[in-house]
């Protein structure tokens, strides 16, 4: 069956990379846990002083929180169907939450002590967060917070999320500095909160060399980056920490296809255009106890649920015999951990995480 | 957080109706177990006298013969890495495997019992399978397999998968057609070895009335069916058995979008085209316990990990407050199945799979 292979001092790199631009940058670092998942591998944080983190949902929080993390940020517009899990996890930790609305701070009952809270900002993405220009919004949910009692103000989250479609690093430059612009605008007119700014999506994280007026970082993706951040420049194929081992099952000379088990339920669905194909993996070659990428390019082209083709592969059926291993950088490497649900490192070590 | 809710009259009501279409056509009735994954859901089919069972992967096969399940095909090409669970679990079940080609079946050693295998048959679909007219082929894996003893020829199996993309009902016809065609011939053909036929596809077994040449019907997502399933004809909305539950995290009534709280980490990102957008599932609404399909349609038009996207919901934003719960058809019942791990029923009772 397929596994998820992992290089650890690949993985390492990359977290020592975005600790270092974090701290020539006089930035705080509070990496996204929603790629690994992994108390295991969050544990690989602490070596570089990480001692507070975010998270995409309450589930992920408590599963950190009983793994010694004491500072969690819950970057996702907090719902009141998630007060219980809220109460239960302020006993052991120092949870923070999003919000984007006033509906939601106004059913905050019931909170056992007090909670700090960041307001999501849009500067332009689209997905969540009050508009960076509307300040009276802001205003009146800071306001709201204070009259409520418990709920403390902390500062500002964005995550720039459209710098993953920009076209280009240009655009995407755009998209930053107008983040920060916006950020930085809000952080000068809300002063008197003394808020902080979390930013920080891999992307920019990883390219930028400007990061004026925010206060932590807050990227995930990094951990191991994946065949989309190569594609998008913000990391060289060497860099990804990840990759799938994939029995070959089947090989069709006739049409150039070898078929692998490794399928929507190991990958994901996510795709990218290479041309105007959508692929769902780039083969790579084994190397030694882990991988390389060399030679032609060939692709996963189609997924079903347990079955990947590559096409175009009939100058590899030579080189593969049926029961070999082949070896792909996923696309999107957050939802295929979230799928495999345990790593497996070059040294043969299994790690699990919060799904195992 | 989100659940995926499980209407158990509906999924019966599936099984019962898939169940008479065997019967009907003096078929055995051999059901593909990947959608639903799970134990529980399994037993509900012993009801109507299921006894022989299809999986996609020797861990499922293994997770149902320790359910109990004692004739269980893998339907997915062996391959040689498999052959310690294939040992391991002839010891409790009669397993049967997928062959398409030689090279597969010429390292099929150690087998510490007999094991039956089907050919895999591609009559158009062009992912597994020997092609339909390389009788040469299948006679040489019949005689190879002869000869290595230990491995018992059974019959054909075809997924007719390219049903899937068949632009409207006349195609589908064409391709169900041509397989029973085919396969009928393989029959006749290889008659001295009594060949069993096995083929099923959940949008042909649900609308088509010729099986002749048929043995064993091998259909999965019927089971549950989706909103995929509903737009090709295989089944109307109302029998679609599961249905995301969502909590309501944002409402953005300038751009017309409701946030919840469900993404690629639980609907998957497999979309279907509605006009020119992809959507990831369909917006349905509460009814007493379940579900209905009525008023406008909404969708899901952008998931990321955990964020879901319904856009042009300006009319829905005073129906849903914040925490509410939204439900959505899933495009793609199994991969969300396997993402989700859990089932509620109607009346509250949680039901798990393998994975859980």
């Amino acid at each position: 069956m397929p596994s998820l292979l992992l290089d650890k001092n690949k993985c390492l790199g990359n977290i020592e990379r975005m600790s270092r631009t974090a701290s020539q940058h006089h930035l705080g670092f509070r990496p996204h846990f929603k790629t690994h998942q992994s108390a295991h591998i969050g544990n690989w944080f602490r070596e570089f002083d990480v001692s507070s983190i975010t998270v995409s949902s309450f589930q992920m929080a408590e599963y950190f929180a009983r793994s010694g993390w004491e500072d969690i940020l819950v970057a996702f517009p907090f719902n009141p169907g998630e007060i219980t899990a809220l109460n239960r996890l302020l006993d052991i930790s120092r949870i923070s939450v999003l919000i984007d609305n006033r509906e939601a701070l106004m059913q905050m009952h019931r909170l056992k002590k007090p909670v700090h809270f960041f307001i999501d900002i849009d500067t332009g993405y689209g997905r969540t967060g009050v508009k960076s220009d509307a300040e009276e919004t802001i205003h009146q949910l800071i306001t709201d917070a204070s009259e409520r009692g418990k709920l403390i103000f902390s500062g500002f989250y964005c995550h720039a999320g459209h710098s993953y479609r920009a076209e280009g690093q240009p655009e995407r430059e755009e998209i930053h500095m107008k983040a920060l612009t916006d950020l930085g605008r809000l952080k000068q007119q809300f002063r008197e909160h003394t808020p902080l700014v979390l930013y920080g999506d891999t992307p920019n994280c990883s390219t930028q060399n400007d990061f004026r007026g925010i206060d932590e970082l807050t990227p995930g993706n990094f951990v191991f980056y994946d065949l989309f951040q190569s594609r998008i420049g913000s990391c060289g194929m060497e860099e990804i920490a990840v990759a799938m081992a994939c029995p070959v099952a089947g090989k069709y000379p006739g049409e150039g296809r070898i078929l692998v088990h490794g399928g929507a339920v190991h990958f994901s669905k996510e795709s990218l255009n290479i041309g105007a194909t959508p692929v769902f993996g780039q083969m790579v070659n084994s190397s030694g106890k882990g991988w390389v990428n060399s030679g032609p390019e060939y692709y996963l082209t189609a997924l079903s649920q347990e079955h990947g083709t590559i096409s175009g592969g009939n100058a590899l059926m030579e080189d593969y015999r049926i029961g070999d291993l082949a070896y792909f950088l996923p696309v999107h490497s957050c939802l295929t951990a979230n799928l495999m649900r345990e790593y497996v490192t070059l040294d043969g070590l299994r790690i699990g995480t919060m799904n195992s």
